[in-house]
């Protein structure tokens, strides 16, 4: 932030750079985010309640755009675009991506009687498609034929990378199996699309009270989460039973990671984080090789070359708009 | 041929029509090829000697272009473009492409020496950046930015297409495997781009007189191919040793291929030949399925899907040159 701050105040030039800075930060927390999930289930340490997590993580961003809003009210004083109170009208729109989101997990549970795990990772991809679709109906903002493509590719491209030996029992899957996987990457993506509408509709409007407001309703829907399914896991053996420091660090890396994805909402939008978060896949795998010893297979070549090209595109296709 | 010989004479479209017809013809043969290979090898002939076989190839592709020309001169009479006879400094050049062919070829017995046949199968997609970077220095013709993505996506979903469990193997293989492999696929791209050269060298030329002595030529060195490899097995068997009816069925086809990519060459290019080729490897595929009843796999659904965006962007980039 520091460096920002320093730069001279060129309209354009610092908005770039902001977008490539907010963008650059989410691409190296997605990437260690998945770099932890791999060691905590190397160390075999996967005891503690998801819900309880997912309740801290929203809390801790709470409290971490409540931190910021201080500094920002000690410096420059309470504004209309900075106070957080609110108006009935403002703050009406901000439970629907958390009650998306929620459903949404709510499914992860059902999908897997129908898809495996693995088949499951592969069908994600199906976000990419569901975010551009979206992106275009909801948000109004035409992507250029060449943009289609290079998105077309970035999904092939990133299932490519993922393909292993058991990947083709995906197309053996069910059919109630593909429905499910299409509605759970049409939340998901109507849930990234609604909440950038929701943050770009007042520009002016400081992103860590907007930041405020979604984190709260995740708070309730996460609260809600854990009264309904760890309830009496959470009585017996108290909030934080099986925590470890690796939990912590997850806890801590996915509430900036949550931060960055709405900065990156706010100054870029849902096609950037989709490849901010392709980039963090391919990353994570370059990085597990030196860390865990992991192999790079010829189709993770072949996915992060079409993912390269799709990203060369987009950026040519986008400088010639 | 008929169906153009009908069409009006409007110089560009009568051009682009004759140029989607080779296109056609030669993906379509290329296609009925690999499923005669197929054939040929689940009905567990495979004992003919190959450099015979290659022989008659030449021989019916030097006597089908004598026969084109019977019928243009009786139609046309004999003009400086159709009259077969030639001078050394036009015929010089035309041995050079079936030099390279046959070196080629012996280096291919060779490579298996590190690399195994389903691996051979993945190297040979250099083909297609050899091709295009060949293209560019030796005929001088530039592609665009766009065009070398798309071309750069071809080899790529050419290969995820191919790719199958075992695949891996390749990116153990010695390093002399992957210079063999880099040199095959640089001789092989030069030979295809040293043809278009000599064929649009003379663009008023009979395409017919420049196919006879690029053929006569093949047939000298495939002579020399059979002297050199299977002389003995010649001399105690015959000529026709092992010979059946798909044997027959593939000379005739590699046969009409051949012409078609000669036809390809002179009314297209090496860029067209190769994306007709590669479609031609997926239709194999898709027909085997159904002569067969091979499985497609999920590399094969990303790798058409590459494959197909490739080809989308070269079409566009080509439209607003």
């Amino acid at each position: 932030m520091a460096a920002i701050g320093a730069m001279p105040e060129i309209g354009g030039f610092r908005q770039k750079s902001r977008r490539s800075f907010v963008t650059l930060i989410l691409t190296v927390l997605t990437s260690s985010q998945s770099i932890l999930i791999v060691w905590s289930k190397r160390a075999g340490k996967y005891e503690y309640s998801v819900t309880t997590a997912n309740f801290l993580v929203e809390a801790l961003k709470c409290a971490l755009s409540l931190v910021a809003l201080l500094r920002i009210w000690r410096k420059d004083g309470v504004t209309d675009d900075n106070r957080l109170s609110t108006t009935w009208d403002e703050v009406k729109v901000y439970p629907i991506p958390a009650a998306l989101y929620l459903v949404k997990n709510l499914l992860q549970y059902y999908i897997f009687a129908y898809v495996d795990a693995p088949g499951y990772q592969i069908l994600k991809n199906l976000n990419i498609i569901s975010t551009g679709i979206l992106y275009q109906i909801i948000l109004k903002r035409k992507l250029t034929e060449i943009q289609w493509a290079a998105f077309i590719l970035l999904c092939a491209g990133c299932t490519t990378a993922q393909l292993n030996p058991s990947s083709d029992h995906v197309l053996q899957a069910p059919f109630q199996g593909w429905v499910m996987a299409i509605v759970m990457a049409l939340l998901s993506g109507f849930a990234g699309v609604y909440t950038e509408a929701i943050i770009k509709k007042r520009p002016s409007r400081n992103i860590n009270v907007q930041n405020f407001w979604l984190y709260v309703f995740g708070m309730i829907f996460n609260a809600f989460a854990i009264m309904t399914q760890d309830f009496d896991s959470v009585m017996n053996d108290g909030f934080f039973h099986g925590y470890s420091l690796i939990t912590v660090l997850m806890i801590l890396n996915h509430a900036l990671s949550g931060i960055a994805v709405s900065m990156v909402m706010k100054y870029a939008d849902n096609i950037v984080k989709v490849y901010s978060t392709s980039v963090a896949m391919l990353l994570t795998a370059v990085v597990s090789v030196f860390l865990f010893g992991f192999h790079l297979s010829l189709a993770f070549f072949l996915g992060s070359t079409v993912v390269s090209v799709a990203i060369y595109l987009h950026s040519t296709s986008k400088a010639r708009r």
